[in-house]
């Protein structure tokens, strides 16, 4: 069966009801359901956190007894497998649905194909793909880690039109408006870690914690930090929830910070600096979605550098700070225009007087 | 009187004419004119090149007997003074017009309002202020040149996305798309100076033309080269229309650019190099409505720094270059954040992949 008008309309808002886990479901998948009868919706529901019920249980208790036939929309494949709650399928299976819309099959090799499979085992009717690419730019770092066992990275630079982020002395508060540091709480809250450098700790103190935006969760923060320069009494470690990777043990700080309750991650490369690889990989195996780094020159420039990257998000205040001013990425010296790395941009928008610019890595 | 919803549209007609002058009409401003006559257009024109007829005259040539009781619309006060042609008052009192709409008064001050007052005496109706800053924008260097007794200046950068301009060793073709470079081509066309630093002469030889878009008419090129280092088979040097402003002489050297027609402006400061300021105001005098200047860092830099840039052109391409990579201006190295320059993002487009920001200083 073809998707209809009806079926993207549908899904639509199972897409805006997903969204409302879009701070709290990590590490599953935001997911939303709307059951349909008679042209009506009659239940509707969102996954909201990690071992509470997922958007079908939801959808499915609202709508009750009058499920028979009903048409199920979901924005990812219903889940066969037994997890912290039943498979999603047998539900809809016992609430006699007619027909299943599926935006995107789930990429969890636990699922991946046999909710549906499962479906249609049963007579079920089931359309897959109606909204699929904004079902799947709601999840990227879920996605990311079920297919590519490694979060979805995003590094966030607050820049002038120049491109400077700090002056030659660091100052740095604030390039950007109230407007766009807001926005940046947004994707803070959606991410399960901030990843920075020592040097920002240092400089900024900032406590990288969540708090413009509502949320009930806050994310791991992740220092890097070679030498252990991090002193005790940094605000990202006062907050809990916060992991330092070093290169260069010294057990004393070592001690010290885990007295306090911080994660420790012994990841050195052979330059004896942090290899941010292993990083990454140790935060996907927590399990960590969606990373966010937040960090200078330097940090940016290995990180991009790694590969790891996927998506950059650059905010423009509208000022001018003159070449004396610090970098947004420290790179090695190319000499060929071919050795320059390539972006796409994906989205341009205004925040108050600045601009923020997504961009993907080619 | 007041405007009505159909004066704003013919008006807005009028300045789409008036744009048919963008590239020529220099050092005159770009003027467009619609005669109606019961709701109907009975003659449009627009001015075309100094020296040639002015919006009014062509307009009323076209609506020929029928001027009698007629409304004009003209972006700009008409005329009162004997210029290169009779003033246009005069002929829209001769044709009969009943009311005139004008979108600005004449900056002029040999007109200044005296344009207004003529067809008042006359008992015309007539009604100022309808579409007045899209006026204006056309105009923006006639308006400086008249009220200021400067140009209008732009200064245009064609950036990665972390703010660099070329590779450490210079490199730098192409970091922008055909369709941005195409669009400088626009500005370039409509501008009566384009002005470039010897660093980029010496650099990237460009001959500062405009070839992307149609046009009769190149713009005088300008270079900063404060020790004559121009070579004379420099690109920049061989169309023609261009001036070498100066500090230290070199007799050779400056009768070589002499005998090649080449302008020469003796401009130092006290500090030896090329007196920014006194080449602007040698532009004016020419006159220049509009310049463009297209050079590296330091000329961006002494630019900015003089106060006379009135908007940034900035392209940014979806590249990272790195840290290594030259920069955008050079500037002072500053200590507070109080201190640095602010801007007002006015305009956002993308050229193909790039995206170009429109910036005013503040």
């Amino acid at each position: 069966m073809q998707s209809t008008t009806q079926d993207i309309e549908w899904m639509t808002r199972a897409l805006r009801l997903a969204e409302r886990g879009l701070y709290t479901t990590s590490p599953n998948p935001r997911v939303g359901c709307v059951i349909v009868k008679d042209g009506q919706c009659i239940g509707e529901g969102a996954h909201l956190k990690a071992g509470e019920p997922h958007a079908e249980v939801h959808a499915l208790r609202v709508a009750g007894e009058q499920t028979r036939d009903a048409t199920a929309y979901v924005t990812l494949e219903p889940c066969s497998h037994f997890g912290r709650t039943p498979p999603c399928a047998d539900a809809l299976v016992q609430a006699g649905v007619s027909r299943v819309v599926v935006a995107m099959q789930d990429p969890n090799p636990l699922v991946a194909g046999q909710g549906i499979a499962r479906l249609k085992a049963q007579g079920i009717m089931v359309t897959v793909g109606v909204c699929e690419a904004q079902a799947g730019a709601l999840n990227p770092g879920f996605i990311m880690r079920m297919t590519q066992q490694r979060p979805y990275v995003r590094l966030k630079v607050a820049a002038s039109l120049d491109g400077r982020t700090a002056l030659a002395n660091g100052t740095s508060q604030w390039i950007t408006s109230a407007d766009a540091r807001k926005d940046v709480h947004h994707w803070r809250a959606q991410s399960c870690a901030i990843m920075t450098g020592i040097g920002s700790v240092l400089q900024d103190d900032s406590s990288l914690t969540v708090r413009d935006v509502a949320t009930t969760r806050q994310p791991l923060r992740v220092i890097v930090d070679s030498h252990l320069r991090i002193p005790v009494d940094a605000r990202v470690l006062q907050h809990g929830h916060a992991l330092v990777a070093y290169a260069h043990a010294d057990a004393a700080k070592l001690d010290a910070l885990q007295a306090q309750g911080v994660r420790l991650l012994h990841a050195p490369n052979a330059q004896g600096q942090v290899d941010i690889l292993q990083v990454i990989q140790a935060l996907a195996a927590l399990p960590c979605n969606e990373v966010l780094i937040e960090a200078g020159a330097t940090l940016n420039g290995a990180a991009l550098q790694s590969g790891l990257v996927d998506e950059l998000l650059l905010y423009y205040a509208p000022k001018l700070m003159g070449h004396a001013a610090r970098g947004m990425f420290a790179l090695p010296e190319l000499s060929h225009m071919s050795e320059v790395r390539d972006l796409n941009i994906t989205d341009v928008r205004h925040f108050g007087p600045d601009l923020r610019i997504r961009a993907r890595l080619r």
